[in-house]
C-alpha cells in the first residue's frame, strides 16, 4: 500500500535521484528489498503454486490434515536489541517463536509470510541478515518463506511473521483438555531464557554471549519434534508452549480447560546457571521459572499412568521432562507448593505491557 | 512474547497496582485486549476448529481448494492520521485492502490474523472501535477474525492483518500469464482515492468527508464478486489489484507475465471529482490515475474476443470496466500514448519509501 507521508515530486524528478549511501546505511527501495528477500528466501516447497511477488501465496492443502496459522510480532527496543542481538540471530529468534506455536499444537511447520516494517534509512546488511536468519531457521524445521510485505515505519523496527502449519486431523493438541488427575510435565529447564536477558541488559563482557542463558535467549529451539511425539502418542490432554513463564501461561491452559492446579515450586527444573543468575540477583530461583519468560518449553498434561512412556519417549529424542504439578478440580483453583511445604497462590505470570506506575 | 523494556516489580507489587486512568486514556493489559478481540470476533465459522487464545489458529481445509495467504501492514503516521481517520474507518479499510488481495486471486476470504502494536498507553475505546470496523468489513465478505497477536510498541501504532482464502483449483488467477494481443482492462475509475488522501491532507473543512475523493479514499471497496466473476469465467489471462497506482503495478503484471505493454492516456477512466482535483493541484489528470494509489480496482489482461461478454458480465454487478490499453511483445517494452498521440515512456509509478533527496 502507497504511504502518504513520504513527499512525492514529479516522475521526471524522482526518476533523475538515486538513494545516496551513507556508512552502509542507506535508503532501501522496496521492490529492491522484495527482490533481496526473493534471492534469500528462493526455492518452492511441495504444494507451493506461486513464488513471491505475487498478490496472495497459494498452496494445495494437504488431505487429512488440519491447517494450522499463528502470527507473532517483534518490536525493537521491546524484544530485542541491536547492542546484544545482531539481525541474523534476530531472524532465526523471529522464526523460533512462531514454529514454537506450531510446535505447541503437535504440527509441522509448512509456510511463513514476513511483514517488516522499517526505518526509511536503514542498513541493507542487516535487513540481509535477518532474512537470511529467519530463512535458515525455517528451513532447519522443513518451512519455507513465501510472502509477505514491506513498510516504512517512522519508529522502532518491526517484524511480525504468520507461520502456516499442518498437523494430522486426530492429532492436534490445544490447551483445553486437561483433567483433574493429569500430571503437569514441562520439557527442558524454565528460567534460563529470563537469566539470560538480565546478562545481556547487566553486563558487558563479550563473553557473556557464549554463557547458557544467553544462549537460550537468543537462541531459543522450538520444541517441534517433541510436539510431534506428544501428538502422535495419543496420551496427551493438553499442551501448550511457554513464552510468558509457566506461572501465566500455566493460568491459561487451566482456564481453556476450566480446571485448576497445583504447582510444586521445589520441582521446578533450573539450570545450575539460573541458581547462579538468581542468587546474584538476590531472587528465589523458582520465581525466576515461574516468571521468566521466552523458555519455549512445552508444557502438557497426560495421566500418571503414561507419564513414564511419555517422559521415555522425549529422553530418547534427548529431551528431559519433569513433573511440576498435577491438574486439579476448578474449585481448587490455582496453587503453588513451597520448597516448605507452605501452600500459597500461584503468583501472576508476566503480562506484556505491566507497567509500574504507568 | 514478553517484552523487556517495561520494568518489573515483585508480584506482589505488581498486583497492587491498578492502571490509572486518564481521560479516556489507559494503560491497555494485553489479556483484557485478547478478550476484548474476542468478544468482539465471537463466532466461529465453518471449517474452523479452535477460537481465538490457543497458540495457533485451525481450520480444516475445503477439498478441490488452493489456499490463499495474504499480508499487509499499515503504520500510523505512514498509511494514516488519526486527524483525518477514525480507528473504526481504519479497521475498516485494514480489512478491505486485504480483501482485495485475495479478490485479485479470483478468491473468497475465510479468515484472519491480526498483529496489533500499540503504544503501552492507549484509548481503549480507539482499539475496540478498530477491531469493530475490522470485524464487520470482514463479516461483509463472509470472513472472520480468528487469531492474532498483540505487542507494545514505543513508536507508532501498527497493524497488520494476515488474511486467508480458498480459490478454486482450476480458477486461480495470478500476475502472469498475460500475452501479446490482450487488453488491458480496469474496473472503476482510477486516481480518485489518490485525490481523496490529498483532500484530506490539504483541507480542513469537515464537509470534505462526504465526498466522493475522500470516501474513495477512507472506504475502499474489495472488488470480490469482480474477482470471482473474472477467475469464473475461464477468459481472463492476468489478473492483480491496483494498489500503488496502474503506472507502477501494470509494470509487475507485466514483468511477471514477460510481456511489454502500451497505456493509452486518453482512455484512463477519471470521475469529474478527480479532474477538478487534478486543475486544482494543477496537474495532468491522467498522471494521477497512473500514481494516484490506494484504487484498489482490479486490472486484468484477457483477448479481444473476450472483452464484451467480460465487461457486460462486471455490468451486470454495477462494476464499469475500461479499456486503458494492450499487451504488447516484451522487447516493445513499457509506453504511454498521451491524449496528443505523442509516445512517452511509460512514467513509473509509486514506490513504497521513495524520499526526495534523502
Amino acid at each position: 500500500m502507497k504511504p502518504f507521508v513520504v513527499q512525492r515530486g514529479s516522475a521526471r524528478r524522482r526518476q533523475s535521484e538515486k538513494p545516496r549511501p551513507r556508512s552502509g546505511v542507506r535508503v532501501w527501495r522496496e521492490f529492491e528489498l522484495i527482490d533481496l528477500i526473493r534471492r534469500t528466501a528462493a526455492g518452492r516447497g511441495r504444494g507451493d503454486c506461486l513464488g513471491i511477488g505475487d498478490d496472495a501465496s497459494a498452496h494445495l492443502p494437504e488431505a487429512g490434515f488440519l491447517e494450522l496459522v499463528t502470527a507473532d510480532a517483534l518490536v525493537e527496543g521491546v524484544h530485542w536489541d541491536f547492542a546484544w542481538c545482531d539481525a541474523y540471530t534476530l531472524g532465526r529468534k523471529t522464526a523460533a517463536v512462531n514454529l514454537s506455536d506450531i510446535a505447541a499444537m503437535g504440527g509441522m511447520p509448512r509456510r511463513a509470510h514476513l511483514v517488516l516494517a522499517l526505518p526509511p534509512i536503514a542498513p541493507l546488511v542487516q535487513v540481509t541478515d535477518f532474512v537470511r536468519g529467519l530463512v535458515a531457521e525455517l528451513k532447519i524445521h522443513g518451512a519455507r518463506l513465501v510472502g509477505g510485505d514491506t513498510n516504512v515505519s517512522p519508529g522502532p523496527m518491526l517484524v511480525s511473521l504468520t507461520l502456516q502449519g499442518v498437523v494430522p486431523k486426530s492429532e492436534m493438541l490445544c490447551r483445553r483438555g486437561a483433567r483433574p488427575g493429569d500430571r503437569l510435565m514441562v520439557t527442558g529447564d524454565l528460567g534460563s531464557a529470563g537469566a539470560g536477558l538480565w546478562a545481556l541488559q547487566h553486563s558487558r563482557r563479550p563473553q557473556r554471549l557464549r554463557t547458557y542463558p544467553v544462549r537460550r535467549w537468543r537462541r531459543p529451539i522450538p520444541r517441534l519434534a517433541e510436539g510431534r511425539f506428544l501428538a502422535r502418542s495419543g496420551r496427551v490432554h493438553a499442551l501448550m508452549d511457554l513464552s510468558d513463564g509457566l506461572a501465566g501461561d500455566l493460568r491459561r491452559l487451566c482456564a481453556a480447560s476450566g480446571v485448576g492446579a497445583r504447582v510444586q515450586a521445589g520441582q521446578l527444573p533450573l539450570a545450575p546457571s539460573t541458581r547462579r543468575s538468581a542468587a546474584a540477583r538476590k531472587r528465589l530461583p523458582w520465581l525466576l521459572a515461574l516468571q521468566g519468560g521466552e523458555d519455549y518449553e512445552l508444557l502438557f498434561a497426560a495421566s500418571p499412568a503414561d507419564v513414564p512412556v511419555l517422559a521415555n519417549g522425549l529422553r530418547r529424542l534427548g529431551t528431559p521432562c519433569t513433573c511440576v504439578g498435577e491438574v486439579l478440580p476448578a474449585a481448587r483453583g490455582l496453587s503453588l507448593v513451597l520448597p516448605s511445604g507452605e501452600i500459597v497462590p500461584l503468583p501472576p505470570g508476566w503480562e506484556h505491557n505491566q507497567t509500574e506506575g504507568a
